[in-house]
């Protein structure tokens, strides 16, 4: 029988990566994709088309009704605007705008009651080293710690909660995801809610250079 | 300035008696009801009610969308019948079916993010020490690992998830309540989704058991 996986996939880059790396580890993969009031919906057709490529399960699941609750966010909140930094370490505090509180774990609690309830012992996100600056929740120490609470909720010293890719940055993502054939065209980044990817917000920079630094071909249209 | 606590409440006497414990401990109330596919919706009327003999901000949730997720629940999957069990050990198999997958993980994780949001350090909820048995997400250790690894995902080690009445059982929140002045009429226990308490699923034997212990008159009417 095979090993069942839930994947909780955004119809970003990493994540898109990580679901591709799933279905060729020979997991059963039950996609799952959260609607939370980000301006970028258009990442949501991006998850769609990106695992309509695939056979795998995939929910889309609609918690835009939390936006009341975790408000400031520059991805969520019309008042915050998203940042357009260069890509400099020193603009960490700017780019925390862009923390909605405590979304992994609500997240990633969601998929393992999904995975409770089809009997999946394995839960997987895209966190990546690169992130572990601005986001306290992609970090190793907090997969780590999750994970061993969640084993205790449900009595279930085997479950795993996992970020593979939390000591690779981006570029190594794209490598690996350009040998996985996954069709980058179709994945999204984008802060900001437009047509293209406006490419200067902090999450088209860091796509960008991404693509630069693997030496892989990049589609993205960008707007600048 | 007062201290900031978010309360999950979900309209039974266990978390009723905690709101009133924190608004009685001086704590900026902030309370947080989910609506999660249950078959007993009468308790977000209780809930309702609960919260309005109070100051206390209260926001209702409505997450039924997680019932597709989190199906095989007495408490939520209509295929699945609400035990009728007398109270002995004996009978924890069958009491394993009114398991929600996560539920705990999932109501304090959006908890901690509303916390975050309006910077509230405390998230409390009402699991007490009768529910060990069953239920794995409402025991000491899963409360401890549960704050770690929410202190690490928002980089705060100030802050606090607790369930206070983790080490008392029922009939000793009773008598808390009872000197507290909560309104036990207003709340409500029953699994089943009837007009009154039916008086013999296993939430219902352990509310009678509860207010007999304690010697605390018991106002519910129950069908038998």
């Amino acid at each position: 029988m095979k090993k069942k996986a839930v994947v909780i996939v955004s119809g970003g880059v990493d994540s898109s990566t990580l679901l591709y790396k799933a279905v060729k580890d020979d997991f059963e993969t039950y996609a799952l994709t959260f609607i939370y009031g980000q301006k970028h919906k258009r990442e949501i057709e991006s998850a769609i088309k990106i695992c309509g490529g695939l056979v795998v399960s995939h929910k889309v699941i609609d918690l835009s009704v939390l936006k009341e609750l975790l408000s400031g966010s520059a991805l969520t909140d019309s008042r915050v605007e998203i940042p357009e930094v260069p890509e400099t370490v020193a603009h960490y505090e700017t780019l925390k705008t862009t923390i909605v509180p405590n979304r992994n774990s609500i997240f990633l609690s969601i998929a393992i009651g999904y995975a409770v309830s089809i009997k999946a012992n394995h839960v997987f996100f895209g966190a990546h080293h690169s992130d572990r600056g601005v986001y306290p929740d992609c970090r190793g120490e907090f997969v780590k710690a999750f994970e061993h609470a969640e084993r205790l909720a449900n009595d279930n010293f085997n479950f795993v909660v996992a970020a593979p890719f939390v000591d690779l940055n981006k570029s190594q993502i794209v490598k690996l995801g350009a040998e996985l054939g996954v069709p980058y065209g179709e994945t999204w980044s984008c802060y900001k809610g437009g047509e293209i990817h406006c490419g200067i917000c902090s999450s088209c920079r860091e796509r960008k250079r991404a693509f630069e630094e693997a030496g892989v071909a990049d589609t993205t249209e960008y707007e600048r």
